[in-house]
């Protein structure tokens, strides 16, 4: 049976759970379209999240990787397009480190694309009531270093492999402290995972739809 | 039994579920601190939705109403603070009229504050992990119209009745076709209105704590 | 020559400009639609805001009264419509003190109307490119203790005098330091004080366009 | 006397001016920093904009460029970190045409970063009061397409020249009809752009300091 990796992180700042671990665990062990879903946390620190990555991806030997991470304040489920090789931390990561304007692959392309079908992926959140929506930007921070870790690493390394981002909001509880911010009920998101998962196992090629930002 | 009203709107707009409707009708029948809940559904129409209040209180003899509305891009349950003595429509209702700064009732006061102890509701819900806020306005349109017209029958004629108006965030299903708007679940929802009630009817007079805004 | 007062607060929290005040004081003297405009820097003190601004009406015998503060975060002019008779504020004013929920005028109405012609105002503005909009809420900080004071004063004691309050953006300086902020030229401000004066004085009716808010 | 160039963009959607050629020409033919300035307006057209930003280099051969673009909705000057290898258009352009993930250059690297100093710009702004940030998406529209192209140019035929992009708010004049949206005088715009250039004149390898984001 094929492999499904998917990560979500340890918590991070004051938080005590980090939704994209809560997510990605509940499905450990889950099959789902005929492949079986592992689940792996990633430590958020920046210095050893994508050797904890490899690690898993040697042990799991996926054909589908899809990494979770928190982006308290946004609303969706928003899929990642695009990686950048830059790290930019605007806080200090779980380690005390807090580099600037390094690249995450010194001498490694300056961007990768998600090789993830994210608006075959979106529209099917959508359908089935789930806000969802394409990102721009996955930051600067831990979780863009691992989406370009991750898209690096299919690209040099495993090229049949394909991997890909997503930013999911806070949970409901999260939110409680921290008024104004967005949140997503943990069934939801698990249901958003499944979805995406199901997805991506079911789309060759993706989708042409407009999800675009004018700027 | 002491009876508890709380209602709920239909739907409007585009929307074909009004997740105000959908929290209250779920809580129908249950029993909370010893009191009954009756759940009532108002129509979405400036002109008629007060009298159908007063009906439903006619009825149900309450001695707490908490009149429930839909805040489409709100991404906590707003407890509000004031309702003021104004209509200016944004859209026409549900029956196609659009009055523009006319008073709700003429010669009424300008304004009344919510009898609910909105603080502690407020807190109640963050300390369950339910992301909400005090709001210090509830808009010019039927949501208003409905929180001045209970508070206005309250002070004029069942002075020991307490009453007031929380505003609910769009359902995941909703957000899902309005990109950027936040949700909360209706599991959630049901939960918060549940916990309001259950904070009301154990709390006399509010808690001091701030929850003000600086503009 | 008819007299007219305008007021803007002293600085507070962090910044050492007032936006509201330099429009105000950049107008002192100046002539408008036949009036002499007055400027008044008011205290950003609970306790003593309203006592200055009852001085200042004494002293110059207004017809009408444009009382300014600052928004921080707010993008354009901002005509508020409605006082309402509560202090709850968020952080201590200038002398330290934070009430919370109290009344502005013990035993006062829950709230007044601005007297001012808001929706000509914002026509106006916009009319002549200066962004602006009716705002439903004038917070509960001293800004609205202010207008809330002036407009007890003139319902009580000055019915022939019209007046009402105004939310301005921070300007560009202050935007500097607050990442994300919006603002406004002082150039800008101090236009769109004149505009709304001019078309106070010369609307006495004001018009009915939509200006609401569904929540 | 060395050349630098300074772009901006004809109108697009129902505006009638853009504030990104209006900075732009107001500061054509003046020196600064011992350099001449020279603007150029590039079509809001996909198939084209790219061949006269070319064109607009070989006949300037300047040794900086400068584009300049409008985001309708960001609140400050933002400083682009990086341009993606794809368009993917909300709307049409003003040529009619709507590509949907295309690349800008097919076979192209997936990004570029800019070659500016774009926190020494950022830095500058700020110290001398105006509002503006590090962006990290530059969208995937005209935009994004102009800065890639520049970047490309650059990496592939001129390695000796730097350049990057900037998004510019609306003028107060277009906020006017868009409620709510933030808005920069062009008075500032032009104080900025001019601060920008003699900053990366002045400045030949950037400041580390932190302007990333989490997400």
């Amino acid at each position: 049976m094929p492999n499904i990796l998917v990560t979500g992180f340890e918590p991070f700042e004051a938080a005590r759970v980090n939704p994209s671990w809560e997510a990605a665990r509940a499905l450990d062990g889950r099959e789902i379209s005929g492949a079986r879903i592992h689940a792996r946390q990633l430590p958020c620190v920046l210095a050893t999240a994508n050797a904890a990555l490899l690690d898993a991806m040697a042990q799991v030997e996926p054909e589908l990787v899809l990494c979770l991470g928190l982006a308290a304040g946004r609303a969706d489920v928003s899929v990642e397009r695009v990686a950048i090789n830059i790290v930019d931390a605007r806080i200090p990561d779980n380690a005390g480190s807090q580099p600037i304007d390094e690249p995450i692959v010194p001498g490694g392309p300056a961007a990768y694309f998600s090789t993830l079908p994210i608006k075959a992926m979106v529209a099917a959140l959508r359908a089935k009531g789930v806000p969802a929506s394409v990102s721009q930007t996955a930051g600067t921070y831990v979780c863009n270093a691992v989406f370009y870790g991750l898209a690096h690493h299919i690209a040099t390394q495993r090229p049949t492999v394909r991997g890909g981002f997503v930013h999911v909001p806070c949970l409901p509880e999260m939110a409680a402290l921290l008024p104004g911010a967005p949140s997503m009920s943990l069934e939801t998101l698990i249901y958003a995972v499944a979805t995406m998962v199901e997805t991506a196992m079911a789309t060759e090629h993706d989708i042409k739809v407009e999800a675009g930002a004018l700027h």
